[in-house]
């Protein structure tokens, strides 16, 4: 199976033009989704799922033909991809375990289109429990008095490595430099609502405020902390009987569950960005 | 605003054809979505919605070229249909008003695409309800004794003046005569999370089973009782404290959101039916 | 049916001491609900449901006795409440229906334990829709260029005649004088799920944020803008797909059915304010 | 802090007479829940907390006073159990990880009031999996045809060792015989909304009928399938794009959230079976 994303301002015959192409190249269109975001001057997206006996030999071509026949008329951004390529993900945790385990357990359970290349934390804690899952554990220590240096390992370890980082629950800033250096996604997980509670201690304060609901939220990382695109959020009851570690406790099922979801329709290649919202397909 | 709905045996290169037709005919792609039941031997079905001007000028010849072009080579089922022509729909009720008031009222507020052309109940009781809507009240007693004279009288108010037909809590049994000499779909509301609690008084019997969860669920009418393609589900959360009352109290939300949305789907032709059950797109 | 609200600070043998006292006083207790809100020197609340016959020509002498020998020596703040007496309430509206019908038809069935007094609202739009009700309409002009005067002519028709004020999508600031005069509490619906989004145009920010659900809370009214004490909130699920104006109406359905929980239970006295926040039993 | 849980006919007086008991013993009551199951001659139900100095020692003293002076006069029956003494779990399972892992995680962070005396299964499979967690894994192959051997080594492991048998997703049938040799309870979990769906598969059955919701019920086992008392139940959101396997994921974790929840319950006393129901406080 291959995968066709693209984002173009909207005009008229996109979808059409696309289909043509796939088809005149051989290609079984299986699915075709697509968005604009405003009726007049919006951004057209699109994700396409074709089979294409002999993909990967053929990719490289397509990509060019695309690019000359199709993309350039229509002023677009586009990427194929290959369903069958897993995309390659590092995990940077620090002491809680809750999302890191969701996501090497989904993995080994085959839920999740990835290979975990590592996991990067700057505590040893966790060392343990990640050894069963054979994934390589690297322990960097990190804190504000040592960030650059830090960063600088973590990027050797990273870079040219990995496709996509998951901050799951990783509890060190992470700068803009380190971002533009990694030149690949983060996925973050935020554990409230967002925009509600952004920044530390959020079960406290939802604590103190007296919500009925608290909850977590995915998110591409950009160098605003918690204001990238959102990609998941959900949401759990809660009342006055709980105090603030119950809140941790309840908010954990909901982290794991919002942030599985998120890497699993990044690695689908489902989630598309525009402005600084994403399209999820 | 135009819509093109099929369904035929799945096979390589359906989506590229139907985008060329729709592209060589003038219209513009806004969106389309699609699905395969199977892999293999499956049943594929299509929504497009597409931009033409002079639409309802063109769309018989549309239709026309569209059969002789696409439709016969793929065995297609088609149709299309204007979003501009809002549907046609009875509401039949016996002696509840929840379900029949929140269809009215969602209406007046514009959220459903459709006109109301009457109302018709085996009781009197409603109908100083349904007058500030300005839409037509018909009593027409119905039991067992009566049912063939009674949907006589309905068939004679509802063939050719409807293309749909609302059981919004109508407590008399469907015969397949009916269905059958009516010729347009029918949609109810079950006041239970189908299959579980198939018959009457469900909210009873969910009592005496101390389920956690109430349900509703919207479907397609066919002969056989509450075994007709299901379209819309939801469920609300109970628990010891409530009695039977509380849960047909509880109950009546879900069944008035349940059925509000099916016919709101059905309306703009977001649900296509395969086997025994429905693609909501 | 009789009920027993009560707030004092925590000690040892609350629950006994006010169990002992209704028993004595030929009651027999249905429900007890209580709750500390720490573990060391927190606030005590609870709420007795009992049972005792001639409770409307007892109620006086009750309230004094239970003062005298329980109340006091607890430091208790406590009220006494028959269940048979609903509550007094206006509806403040301004344009928008669906808060307001969806309170009115609950009430006609018989879900709320109140009797409507009046609708008050700063336009004459939804005269017409209240009539069906029977309830009287009261249309006072207000802005911010005569608010004081609309306060006034509002404060004339509510002060001695309601027991609870619902602001059920009325668009205009409520000042800290109008509240101080009013004596009586207020329960306001915002069209977000607090914190998220206090102020104006929640809607369109969240819209602008990219989250992946809205919300709606239900509050009561102080002089901080948004920020009373939360008696319920609710979300639903929403995408890349839905404008603004879909937001609105599927925030819609939210809104109405936070707030006819949250004025539900205030009517049953079951909820108790502490500090910031509710107790809800 | 010690729990008396307690069931009789309904009477009066009966939270009177079980406080002032408490109070006589020198015990301060933290909170008291309690459930009639019907206005007339219905089953009354309490759970009472309380905080009592020398708990450990005096227990069995407080027992047989409360039988002699308040249970004997109301016709209870009861208990007293310590909150300090955690439940003896055995987890029978069969070859899936998900709900085991899930109690065995969160029993590891402390979540649950329970020590887990052993693992049983009827494969080898998960051997593996259990290790890290500590806990002793026994592989009992069990089929029809060896099940009452089977169930002989079972029980010899079982009997006197645990206070709760949890069934994990343990794929084989369950005699009357067994359940009465083992004389604690047993929580399954069924991986469907009871009582849609009971019995073998489920998922596919769910596939095949179209719904649009999936769910979990974790139930209390007794001699006829599928039929024990509930303890708790949800539900996910799937649609026609998802297939069996996409529901067995989907699923997997409705089942673990559902059955870790009625786990907790049940080891903190929160469960009360009456007739054919729980009631959870």
């Amino acid at each position: 199976m291959g995968r066709l994303l693209l984002r173009c301002p909207d005009s008229h015959g996109i979808i059409a033009a696309v289909s043509a192409f796939l088809a005149d190249a051989g290609a079984n269109i299986v699915s075709l989704d697509q968005h604009s975001t405003a009726p007049e001057d919006g951004t057209f997206v699109q994700r396409a799922i074709f089979h294409l006996p002999g993909l990967t030999a053929a990719v490289d071509d397509l990509q060019q033909r695309f690019g000359a026949t199709v993309a350039e008329k229509f002023g677009m951004d586009y990427r194929f991809a290959e369903a069958a390529k897993p995309k390659r993900v590092a995990i940077m945790v620090s002491k809680t375990d809750h999302c890191l385990l969701d996501l090497l357990w989904r993995n080994r359970r085959g839920e999740l289109e990835m290979t975990v290349a590592m996991v990067i934390s700057n505590h040893a804690d966790l060392a343990e429990q990640v050894r069963p899952f054979g994934v390589p554990f690297f322990h960097i220590p990190a804190n504000k008095d040592i960030r650059a240096e830090a960063e600088q390992r973590q990027l050797q370890l990273l870079c040219g490595n990995v496709d996509l980082v998951v901050l799951a629950r990783y509890m060190q800033i992470i700068t803009g430099d380190f971002i533009d250096a990694l030149g690949v996604p983060l996925i973050n997980i935020h554990h409230s609502f967002l925009p509600a509670f952004i920044g530390a201690a959020p079960y406290q304060r939802a604590r103190d405020r007296g919500v009925k609901l608290i909850g977590a939220t995915a998110h591409y990382v950009t160098e605003v902390l918690d204001e990238g695109p959102i990609i998941e959020q959900d949401v759990v009851r809660v009342d006055h009987t709980h105090s603030v570690t119950d809140l941790v406790r309840l908010g954990a099922d909901v982290e794991r569950a919002v942030l599985s979801r998120a890497v699993q329709w990044h690695c689908q290649d489902r989630v598309l960005r525009v402005a600084g919202e994403t399209i999820v397909f």
